[in-house]
């Protein structure tokens, strides 16, 4: 009931703070005999971490993940595997500039106010930071969804305004292969060199911006959804919105198919290579909050980033006006390292509506 | 698991099928001595029963609700609170079009697939009639909210691409008048007028249209939400994915708040009568997944209802191309009956939030 | 978090006060394709009804299930099943008596504490009718492990001191033969006979006096059961415990078993037509948490009636002396009764579990 | 539903193996603003701790606890407290004696059975090992507890059929001091030194021996337990249950209360220094599944270890019969460590049940 866990049979626990000894996750319900591959496991925690590009913050962690338990010669044994993940970049700053006072479009005014005391070191568990615990847990997950027959892709559609176009995703790999090409994660290479210049200019007015991701999940079985409360895309959505910064989320036509009439909207059945498709996909691939065998595709927005390099107004501990500095290394725009947060997050509700799906069967 | 539950302290249970005997639910853990006002219940029902307008489905529902238990002398006992509404429209019709038919963008396949077993008669409980049982247990959630000084405001801000201007919510008891003094619940006279007569030459083409609903909450307190994972908006979010043809949900500044810059986007924080505030409200009175004390702010996407009075192309059971023909009363628009479901939801996400912030205390 | 859901995949909600409208439950995950029989149903609550012996209460209801929801063309479809037991014997009684005073072991004073509030009626939710309900979704779960090949059996094994001998339990079917041949409900008829004249010559005293009750359950695959808390035995412990004067669990060699030296309690494995089973069974079916494949055997004790027909001191509502008189129709002992309860419990941990070792396979 | 959390609003999850790099804890729900003492979870660690004694198994394990989160300047944060345990004694032993064949009495073929893998090496999971989290994480609650009011006494009560007589439980602090002052943890002197003698000469003769722990809790408000299912007496017959080895658990007159009559076994309600009390107290605090503000008080029976000094027939992987030889450092009798268990998992119920008290306040 304190927020820490998420999902059901295949269920994760994080903990840990931006400066605390280290960060982790403990995951219960990873089905046995799975090949754990902890090469992979960190490969998925390099494409989150900060220093990575000139477009992200230059903040270095080299976030190294330790597996503890759950794991016995190379394979999962159906006991609780716990990652840690030390923190390194523990020296000892000087945070009196955010210890009293309320940083605009943070967490701090809310965690002091519900807690009565916080861990005000690099925004504590309010922090990004936790997202490897979570990034750690998906690569789990995407080992045991990949021994299914399932695969996720996700990338980054919008920075700003500035749009990608419509993919053709017939070949996830590829698009995977352009994708992690650029540092802006943007699998269309003419918007991502365009992304790359604008967050880059961005970045040097000591400015930030949001953008969009978009997935895409193929394989997933006809029938995974639990209605009426815990559809698919119920999940999916609750996932991609308790990510840091992400301010709306909208599956199939979302919000744009609020403005369409049921004539052009309808997803017509038809048979193709003796399986039940549908001749648009509209719906996202899911039906009364039931997968139905299309591609599942989902749109996740993300605000700007709320750390600014610029002077702010703001209120103190004891309520009286101040003003705020920028400080310290942040990203301009968290989209590109964010795609792997959204990759693992529905990747765990993959995982734990497959288990619940196998077990009324 | 298997779906039909919503919430943790506060926890309602559904059960029932279109025509089946009766629907229902049951909620568990409303606080005891909560005044239970069974005239209001009815009249939130009321608010969602089909046959109220011309631009609404003409089929005719009581939807009387009986509470059984949980209610001593006119106050909640902190015993489970289970509501019946018996299903009266339960004559025998021919659903022979349906019964080995898949309605196309419906769930007629997808449960049809999952269960391998299905109670196709007026979609059985795939159909929006379910969410009778929300709105009766959602009413008990506002009247214990009531109790705690929170309100909660819905109303039609978008019927296709008619949208309503935006409000000036600082009343929101006159805003809740006129949207009760129209047939699309909208809270701008003007563009209700445009709707309904939008929505009224859709029906009399046969077909339908989406639309969007704005919400408001006022009054929580600082602290409702519970990180990392629950955070308030992500169960909001979740909430609002739930309901039947929601394809989409943002909060505050939403999708197009990933278009700004942190420097237009960051909410100041100000002292107005000795209160904390936000200059702005583009977190959307959630900083960190918690409540800051500003107003709720969201909206849902309700894609266009799939039942259309036309012929559509589908497969058959069998796998078989066939056509299927639009019949019975549907509602070519549902965000005007929708606006009650949407606010039940939403009562039941913060009376949830509320109980989990008081344990913690 | 109230408290009346029991089970995560085969879950149950109960409702019902003993004199309100009705009782019942929602069983949310019952797997599709089940046949659902009535008369089982009906059949099984038949044993639990009060008024069945000279025995046991005379109070007379006849604790008619209605299926709601769930069911279609007599099979459950996946969704919830939603059953109600209307309360017949709702004539407007006099219950001054106990309005304002708390009967000594009763749940009078605690739930008048806990919520400020109770429904004295009959008891209200404390009272032991909640039961009806377990036992209607009990036989459900039933109906779905006998298709799984699991067949549980309770018998009263014990009277006060009065103790049946141990039973060769080898043909379960005859055993359950002999338990409903004798109002007792014991599988020894020579104990059976003097339980009968013990109980009634209690009831002639006005007295009531406790009782043990005995389950063995066969059929149960290798491996269910969920370490490290959910172990099998501990789900079943307490589902017992939840019971209405369940007092004390005990599996396999229990409370005596603490009284052995590892070398006569250890279970040797050995292999017999093919099968590992052990030469004794002190684990009781139960080894680590998980059923080895042998029969889970456990004891429920359950304390004396509180309800005498004697004169008792005791308290009132406002804290003075005052004496409590004992009225009504009520049981001697409970056991004959509550063995179709253990059954019902046992049946729901059993399906509960049967599904959540489904799910990881 | 993997089975390895505990609780609800205080929430543990616990993960690791008895021979791999660490075990641990994660404690989500703790309320903030708690002193977090980390000698004094270090001192229940120690009670707990191997090597205590000539009466306890010799092999030497440290188990010191780091914190790695959710505490800020010694105090909780409200954010999930992470301890870590690591593993000292890894050194590579030889396992193939228990590789691939099953101890009697163990969990080796369970765990075989239903996850297809195990880490055999000094029983994995299943190694009570595992119980140093839970008491690491029962020390918390403990602290969380302590600020409520509420004190948690066992001690043990029988070894084999050696049973201490009735204590006087009016001065908990004294009975405390007598237990830590004798190496069988019994608060009955003359009964400590017979124990011991007896747990000595079954060592010798290389056998095991099981026991009964005896508790008492005081300062419970009047309130707590989540009927129908959620009973105090039930939760705390789970976490009983769930600690390697017990076989049984009662409540106030527990098993023999099932052999008294209603006239005796009734709890007279009296009002003493103007509390309600009662004047026995057979109920064991606890009636209707809530606490009614007299002492709590419970009994755990424990069954002997299972491994013995001694050569026993047993089958392998392959089923083939074969012999197990007795090896490596084991406990004669469990009960003199498991006292800081039984604590430790009773202060982790009323800590969840006081939140859940709290939440519906």
């Amino acid at each position: 009931m304190a927020g820490n866990s998420f999902g059901h049979l295949f269920k994760i626990t994080t903990f840990g703070e931006s400066h605390g000894k280290a960060i982790g996750v403990i995951i219960d319900g990873c089905p046995p005999n799975i090949s754990i591959d902890e090469a992979f496991i960190q490969s998925e925690l390099d494409k989150r971490k900060p220093g990575q590009s000139k477009i992200t913050t230059q903040r270095k962690e080299s976030d190294t993940a330790q597996i503890l338990s759950g794991v016995f010669e190379g394979k999962s044994t159906g006991t609780p595997i716990a990652i840690l993940i030390p923190n390194e970049d523990q020296r000892s700053k000087d945070y009196s500039h955010i210890a009293d006072k309320y940083r605009p479009s943070h967490a701090d005014y809310t965690y002091q106010q519900k807690y009565g005391i916080r861990d005000y070191r690099g925004g504590g568990r309010s922090s990004a930071r936790e997202t490897a615990a979570r990034v750690a847990a998906g690569a789990i997950a995407k080992l045991y969804l990949e021994s299914q027959g399932i695969e996720i892709f996700a990338h980054v559609s919008a920075v700003g305004t500035l749009e990608a176009p419509n993919l053709d995703t017939t070949d996830l790999s590829s698009l995977l292969e352009i994708r992690e090409s650029n540092i802006a994660r943007c699998a269309d290479p003419a918007t991502a060199n365009e992304m790359i210049a604008l967050i880059d200019s961005i970045r040097k007015a000591g400015d930030t911006i949001g953008g969009k991701i978009s997935t895409v999940v193929r394989g997933v079985p006809v029938g995974l959804g639990e209605p009426v409360f815990d559809k698919l895309h119920a999940d999916l959505g609750k996932a991609m919105l308790s990510i840091n910064a992400v301010h709306g989320f909208e599956y199939g036509s979302g919000f744009s198919g609020s403005e369409m009439r049921g004539s052009e909207h309808n997803d017509i059945f038809v048979k193709a290579e003796d399986q039940v498709r549908t001749r648009t996909n509209f719906s996202g691939g899911i039906q009364g909050g039931i997968s139905n065998g299309m591609d599942i595709m989902f749109r996740t927005a993300f605000k700007p980033v709320a750390t600014i390099m610029r002077d702010q107004e703001t209120l103190n501990k004891a309520g009286d006006s101040t003003t705020i500095s920028g400080k310290g290394r942040h990203d301009p725009c968290v989209v590109s390292r964010a795609i792997i947060i959204v990759e693992a997050m529905t990747a765990l509700v993959l995982a734990d509506h497959l288990l619940r799906f196998k077990a009324y069967r």
